[in-house]
């Protein structure tokens, strides 16, 4: 099966532009099939307060009002998707940029909390496998705003994190399919304090035992089970990892790769 | 040959939520490949108020400072077009939302004029009819948002009813194109005041003759100098009336149809 690199890139790559000028250098010289999904880093935030548009956030993720909604749209969909697609293609690299609502990519439905309401926040059903890979296929890179819809018209605000794993492992019956999570750490961290503590190669063995010694630092543990989840689902690895160093993070020489053994 | 409509939209319809409605769901039923290019209405200069980005027009264009083109950027590829897209797909018509950095569908340079800086204002350069076609080949309506690039990673504001005409022209060689203007009138008047006297049809000859008698009232002959252009390049008809008639327009029942002749 062809390669298939799923990247997502986190705020701070988004919000330096010397880092997303980086990153974005490694992404175009890839020669595989690739998809890069981001969010909008603090522009959306930003955004929101010079409109005077309060923002709540629940357990790390917005609450999404529909000003708020109108916002993500704006900063994610328009401003940042397109300044990364007409960048990429700068370098060489056709770029299509897209939400989930084009070419019906992914629907999704409100989120339904008991005692929470999210407002405008999806949570994914369904990735249009058919229509990405016939995308991929013409040779095209793909950049996703993490803005889906629920079929009816309505646009939903989503994880991105979550975007890129439900993609990575639908296209995972496609490609071989290596999903990357950028972040601002080198990888997942045996100390916290340490940087230079990152651990290698994380299969599920080990991770059991690091969750039983508890050695595993709690806001990781999501997105580490997220990652298994991926691999036990269709996709070939996980790395995790600082998004500009995109190149060492393929092959190794940084961050935490996961595999299933 | 094919049929392909190529239907730009303007402000009358964007701002006004039940004629947008009407209209998508016209579009969505026609059942040939189809462009929409749409602008954003008052929301682009609403937003610019709300940021206190100040608004130079002159002779009828935007002075596309950088802020400006953020919120450009921001409105017309994001909001507009992905709202746009979205409530396509609930209509059951396969749609995908672009701009010119997309797919490197359109490039153009940024305009230079003596003694004016129209700022990050594009004028295009080359439409990329192959991609396009590509694309209405697989079924989906495309959704354009008149924001082009450079080729070096730079967005351009650009006209959208410049981006119809060139798209349009384009594609004269792959289909039989009609492009539709859609403005605020019932079409091309005789007497301005009087919704009733328009020219059912206009070919150069008679064209010609009204202008000699200077029947054309003066802020229509750009738009009509360029429907009879894009009429010797290879498009077959250019239809101006209102977009929330587009059935009507098509049979010829309202709206000033424009052909060779």
């Amino acid at each position: 099966m062809e390669t298939l690199y799923v990247i997502k890139i986190g705020g701070n790559i988004l919000d330096d532009e010397m880092l997303l000028e980086a990153f974005l250098h490694k992404f175009a010289s890839l020669p595989s099939r690739k998809i890069l999904i981001h969010g909008g880093g603090k522009l959306a935030t930003r955004l929101a307060e010079q409109l005077g548009v309060p923002q709540k956030m629940v357990d790390g993720r917005r609450i999404t009002d529909l000003e708020t909604l109108k916002i993500v749209t704006m900063v994610y969909a328009g401003y940042i998707n397109k300044n990364v697609v007409a960048k990429l293609q700068s370098l060489q690299c056709p770029a299509l940029g897209i939400t989930g609502a084009d070419g019906n990519s992914i629907l999704s439905h409100k989120r339904e909390t008991a005692g929470l309401d999210y407002g405008f926040a999806g949570d994914v059903d369904k990735v249009n496998a058919g229509w990405l890979s016939q995308m991929l296929e013409q040779g095209t890179a793909l950049v996703v705003a993490p803005i889906t819809h629920d079929g009816k018209g309505q646009l939903l605000n989503t994880n991105a994190d979550t975007v890129a794993q439900e993609i990575a492992k639908v296209l995972g019956s496609h490609y071989e399919v290596t999903l990357i999570y950028g972040f601002e750490k080198a990888g997942v961290l045996l100390d916290l304090e340490d940087d230079q503590s990152v651990i290698k190669k994380l299969d599920a063995t080990y991770y059991g035992q690091l969750m039983q010694s508890q050695k595993i630092f709690a806001g990781m543990i999501p997105k580490l089970d997220n990652a298994f989840m991926a691999i036990r689902e269709g996709v070939k690895r996980v790395i995790i990892g600082k998004g500009e160093e995109l190149d060492l993070l393929l092959t190794g020489k940084t961050g935490t790769t996961i595999t299933h053994e």
